[in-house]
């Protein structure tokens, strides 16, 4: 081979190195850009969770339909900027940036959502944007501290909560029970949380909302290749809770409550989260169908004792929804997931249950030092149309 | 050309090969996810579908609302892991799996909730699940036969039926006209079905949810080279059904109804299904159009006939609309699809009508064995709050 | 390099080229696929706001929300089919072809739904599709004349208004305006629009379809790789009109009003429009907040003074919602985006004053012609079930 005929080749080498390369880096950037607009699909999905699902849900309260969506929208729009805010202080790890960190910052406003529950109908409508602005940094930290090795307390990556049980879920409805505790009055305690048939089946319009997008909630920042399987682990777990759910209010109650069916089905998708991407079709089952069971058994028996024992009024039974499944879920990782570092997921389930209740009974105390409505769970005193 | 230079051309030819390909199949592992995921996003617009659309358009009946939507709930959470446990046992073809499986699950469910309506208010709540139990093996048993060359009595991809106007539709509707005939009581057919104007906003926004996600109905399954042009078909006989049920609504009521305008306007949806990726937008305006002015006729003329012909109540009017929809769905196919096997789509309508319509006749009985409601229609027999 | 050597590099190289190629192009004819069925999701979600969004958003009118709902049903169902249908006949620019041609045709349809609530319940429901015809020419004129460069008055891709603040939003409201000035009679000035805390509760579930999907709508025909900034831009306008909104309403009427939460709380997405994919955050949170701030003012104190001074009843505010932010969209672009043609987006935000309001006024002269209802804002009237 002569010199020239080498030159031919190298250059012709170059030029189809380059033409794959080319063809290469041209596919891949294209195909993030394809990836990013599928998260922001599943973005969307929890947007409706939280504004129409979370909302809806909440308009059970006969007479305060009203108020619980204005809420919702208000908690919603504070905890998105608030969530992109804080993070760029680096207080809390890395800056939310691109379609990931507006999930993150949905993830935020579903647990202040959850929190909220706790307390509905009884802040002033303002007090409802205070609590977000008390909560945003409590749940940062938990977050920071479970999933970003925040303080070297739980090793980066260690802690398995895909779709949030503990850091979504448990962390919301134990702040808002810290809430409930510091500010619940005498009267509120006195007064019926009553629904009504249209404010059941509005109710019961958030619940299938929630229901039917859950599964983009737990697959949200999920790998393309794992979506399908997370998905239908959620879906399956749904399945599990809505029938014990139904099995249970029979047993429990004797007949079928409203609550329970709009609530209790849900919870199968609270305690999937932690395992979502890592169990078995049947195991996701399982999983949900206890944590059906359990929470049923919460809204029906131990609702009334807690509440009493503790002096407070959970208004939608977080505790019961998101407190207890919630819990479940995160343990559940220690049986199911192979390999897992039991002490990082005991400590984190540990500090979540600690940090929230603190800063919630916290937050609770200077609401309380704010003022309290005058008649709880009653539009017409801040909608006087 | 020497030896060496023939090494190096060799190796630099291997080398580029191998990067070409690793290229390609970097790309194309990847794309299969991508696709996937893009698969699952029409799954939840269909479970949007199921739940809302579904549960919602059957909250038309006043004062049952709160069990419809609890069955539809309980209906999905049986139907879902049920078809999947069936179908991994041999019996009714291919196992289920993935993002497809989800889908296939899915369309058993839909056809089940259509089935659901025509005997909906008069079953106890856990008769609803019996009959989920009862249907699905007849359900599979078709969905074999027709698409999947079960028994060899139908070409193995002769049956044209994309969007399932005769599999999921038909069948639904006449398996519900079966159970209905099997199992209406004298005081049922006495009782008027009625709704009020808070019932029928509720019908008409699962009306609207159906209508908005039936193109992902349509295209669940399709390629994504045809996933727009199937979408557009099924939008514009939608546009066709709307545009016609108010025309013959008014020509044949002297006056608008609403139950017309909340289900009639889906007839459109049900008879594109069987050619939605394969006829032209006229063609498709067409058909959704004949479909919504005979679905209309079938509400306005026919159901009032048949329900005192056959002794029975079909509480949602499914026949109207997805029975007569359906079936024509299904004969349009004959007409409008060049190079069709007019004897496979003959006989692929006509076994459905039978296996439909004998498998539901037994399940009425059985269902009928179990025993009746109290009171049909009230949500109070068995919601004590 | 003898012959033979380099005919082995030649075909070497031929080989590899075509491998480089084949990958190529089967890369890019798949992922054209998939970005159109990525559309198509958007389209979708678009759907989702026009039927269910404006239709229930539209349902705050006590009594009138079968109406109200079927007349949505009915202008999309005229809108899809008549804008392709008017579009292949060459007058208005390109025909509409594929997945983008249903985005503009649904964008077509925004804007009807917008001009129709303006008169929403004093047309009879056949008025309402007179309308919708009378409409689309006037709205497919401007279009072309702003977008497509039409009789050269406005330089062709000069016009900055992606996601349509001045094109859909403003042109809609000021069509309705110019239809309701034409049309409205004495009888309907004095007949107060009233609503009830069921049809407020149904209006904010409208108002939240439209606030959850609002970002598809703006990033609709956006390439993949802006979709996530634009996405963002669009929820923070939102944010930023949700938390002014409340606080004007607070300000302005010294207690919350149900309708400006359902309404003006969308206003940062109507002004978001003209700049969704060329501002930043901040900047977009600033111009919805200031949109949100101005349309609660308008519907709480411009309103009733427009009303009186022009005679005519805007059912729904849509000048508050559409018009005014509209045009603070359309204006915040002059200020926000760097080397815009100033002559062009000024000269495009004229016309299509101009053009609205004329078109506006002769439609509703027409309509005028026709009749009027004899009860406005009843359901009793044309649906006597």
């Amino acid at each position: 081979m002569n010199k020239r005929s080498m030159l031919l080749v190298a250059i012709l080498g170059l030029v189809l190195i380059n033409g794959v390369s080319a063809t290469s880096a041209f596919a891949e950037s294209d195909l993030d850009a394809i990836r990013d607009v599928q998260i922001y699909n599943r973005a969307l999905h929890v947007m409706a969770m939280l504004l129409i699902g979370f909302g809806f849900l909440m308009v059970f309260v006969r007479g305060y339909g009203l108020s619980a969506l204005t809420a919702t929208y208000l908690m919603v729009a504070v905890a998105i900027p608030g969530y992109f805010l804080l993070k760029t202080s680096g207080w809390f790890g890395h800056a939310a940036t691109g379609i990931e960190g507006l999930v993150l910052t949905e993830f935020a406003a579903a647990s202040l959502l959850i929190c909220a529950g706790a307390v509905l109908g009884r802040l002033k409508m303002w007090q409802y944007m205070v609590m977000a602005l008390l909560f945003l940094p409590a749940y940062m930290l938990n977050e920071w501290i479970l999933l970003e090795g925040g303080w070297g307390l739980v090793a980066h990556g260690a802690f398995v909560d895909t779709g949030g049980s503990i850091v979504i879920h448990a962390f919301g409805a134990l702040f808002g029970l810290g809430v409930a505790i510091s500010m619940t009055t005498r009267r509120a305690q006195d007064l019926p949380v009553e629904s009504d048939a249209t404010s059941d089946r509005f109710s019961l319009l958030g619940s299938m909302v929630l229901w039917v997008f859950w599964p983009s909630f737990c697959a949200a920042l999920v790998v393309p290749e794992l979506v399908p399987a997370t998905a239908m682990n959620v879906i399956f777990a749904l399945c599990g809770s809505t029938l014990l759910t139904y099995f249970a209010t029979v047993l429990l109650r004797r007949g079928i409550d409203a609550a329970d069916i709009a609530n209790a089905t849900l919870a199968g998708g609270v305690a999937i989260g932690s395992t979502c991407d890592r169990v078995s079709l049947p195991v996701a089952f399982a999983i949900g169908a206890v944590a059906g069971f359990a929470s049923t058994f919460g809204f029906a028996v131990i609702q009334e004792k807690l509440q009493k024992g503790l002096r407070l009024v959970d208004t939608c039974g977080v505790s019961n929804l998101h407190g207890i499944p919630g819990l479940l879920g995160g343990l559940a990782a220690l049986v199911f997931v192979g390999g897992i570092d039991k002490g990082a997921q005991g400590l984190g389930i540990g500090i979540t249950v600690v940090v929230a209740l603190v800063t919630g009974l916290v937050a609770g105390k200077i609401l309380a030092m704010t003022g309290h409505r005058n008649i709880p769970y009653e539009d017409s005193e801040e909608f006087p149309g």
